[in-house]
């Protein structure tokens, strides 16, 4: 008998992965891709971006992958709106999920979209307002919460006044974003108590770790341990800085639903309490070969590579 | 004011990394290594083995890297013996502090070295009696520790009895191998408490993870939050398996040397206790550096290829 999942897991890979890769990945290998997420067990999926073309031009067919989405029950995809001008297209487009962003820090937040955070808290609180009157869902990430690359450390209170604000304007979710993987597990555990106990319920929070240092998986575990079961990630890890080759940059979804299943299978964690995403692993990761096979390069995801030495011995043997 | 460091971290890429690499290091190179090594501050540096050199020519010169270490006050150098004629000559060459292996799973132990369990216990016995009559340092491999790519699940009973039966021949520490990545954090905690509960004390336990399917950082944070507080890894994660090109074989010493100094920085973890390594990160990348050049192709250590990428900016903006 199956249960039911009890991690929700959120696949970045369309939108937080593909903005940063050098290749643009056409629109029907796109949708094709959404179509195995789905077969695969996703019900979350982030997949694309209503920002201006010209800045991300990887997802300057927003509108297109939006319209030629399946449509599914149960399955919520998900578009990045950066202002009312992207609500609106992402609206026509026949889109009823929407992700808005900031950062927690000011100097990442102005490089990233040129204002304050006070003006992005203004703007979006216009956004999630609208949305929300045409009954959308909304996720607003708060970008650089457990530290920023400009300016360190980032005050946990500050992110807390952030995620109420934005639940207040109505926000369904924060995704608490580690930006540039400066977390640690100790840290999580923490951010997350600040936050629980300043009034955000936790089943209103997901974690988004990138795994720029190594500590994605250790970080995802610190949060379920806390009592997270929302968790953000891409496929093979897909992302990668420019600056790093072979580096990644999203936590791995792989990675992550190995980890879950691995624990839940054995029925024995420490809490007593079994863990499972719902998802296929080995049908996640068949997806992650066919990312890669888009891309043309190599994915540096750890079960992601594991995988395919799998399949290479598999195919040697037969 | 420095503080005693309270993780110990074992260097294992000279033996575990390079046993697995095509290329054969020059004893020149693996000696500026061990240099290096110390200078970043390491204390235990397992450098070499004493196996049949055509086993594994990678290391045929074991006796000439022996020769060659420097002596410094604190740093313990080990080299692995398969059996008395291995000791003998790790003797002979000055080694002071050796290491025995075996598998807790039958099929493993035979395909590695071409024995039972039972004939390998036997004969280690008499290889860990021979170097205490030495007063030589030892340390047991158990591996297969968490699961065996041929029979899957090893019963931790058996891992608890192989454990007691070497401590009581002699050994110093048992170093409890995931050999093939099997580990996962919830089956790590298990497996401490069975163990420390069996009468193996938890400061005479040493995790050899393997960063396989992406665990090895996670499975670190379920040992240190057990309490175990030392760690076998390797530089840059060397020593991938050969059918998964970029996989990780060992954990990546700078992903572990970060995850604890971070934690421990910030003087806040959830059991008031703070980590330090005594290593000097910057330092331990560095040598990092120094093998993949000596190496001659990527590795794929996730801090590894963070710090490149940190220096190839560093480098661009002078």
């Amino acid at each position: 008998m199956a249960r039911a999942p009890d991690i929700q897991m959120y696949e970045v890979s369309l939108r937080d992965g593909l903005q940063n890769e050098a290749v643009v990945v056409p629109t029907a290998v796109k949708v094709a891709l959404v179509h195995e997420l789905v077969a695969a067990g996703f019900r979350d999926i982030e997949v694309t971006s209503f920002v201006r073309p010209k800045w991300i031009p990887q997802l300057a067919d927003a509108a297109e992958v939006a319209r030629q989405l399946p449509r599914v029950d149960g399955v919520r995809f998900w578009a990045l709106v950066p202002n009312p001008i992207g609500l609106e297209r992402a609206v026509e487009a026949g889109i009823e999920h929407i992700a808005t962003f900031l950062s927690a820090s000011n100097t990442h937040n102005r490089k990233n979209v040129n204002r304050t955070v006070k003006e992005s808290v203004a703007a979006l609180k216009r956004v999630i307002e609208a949305a929300k009157g045409e009954q959308m869902g909304v996720r607003s990430y708060v970008s650089t919460a457990f530290g920023c690359p400009f300016e360190g450390t980032v005050d946990v209170a500050r992110v807390l006044q952030l995620s109420r604000t934005l639940l207040e304007a109505g926000a369904d979710t924060i995704a608490l974003g580690d930006t540039t993987g400066m977390a640690h597990p100790a840290q999580v555990g923490r951010v997350l108590e600040a936050l629980t106990q300043g009034g955000v319920p936790l089943d209103r929070i997901s974690l988004h770790f990138h795994d720029t240092r190594g500590t994605a998986v250790a970080n995802a575990l610190a949060a379920w341990q806390f009592g997270a079961r929302r968790f953000d990630a891409a496929i093979s890890g897909v992302g990668g800085c420019p600056y790093a080759p072979g580096a990644s940059g999203n936590a791995c979804t792989q990675d992550l639903v190995h980890l879950f299943e691995r624990m839940g299978g054995l029925q024995e964690v420490p809490s007593g309490f079994a863990p499972v995403t719902g998802l296929d692993l080995d049908r996640v990761s068949e997806v992650g070969l066919a990312l890669e096979d888009a891309l043309g390069h190599q994915l540096s995801g750890r079960y992601h590579q594991f995988y395919k030495g799998h399949r290479a011995r598999l195919a040697q043997s037969a």
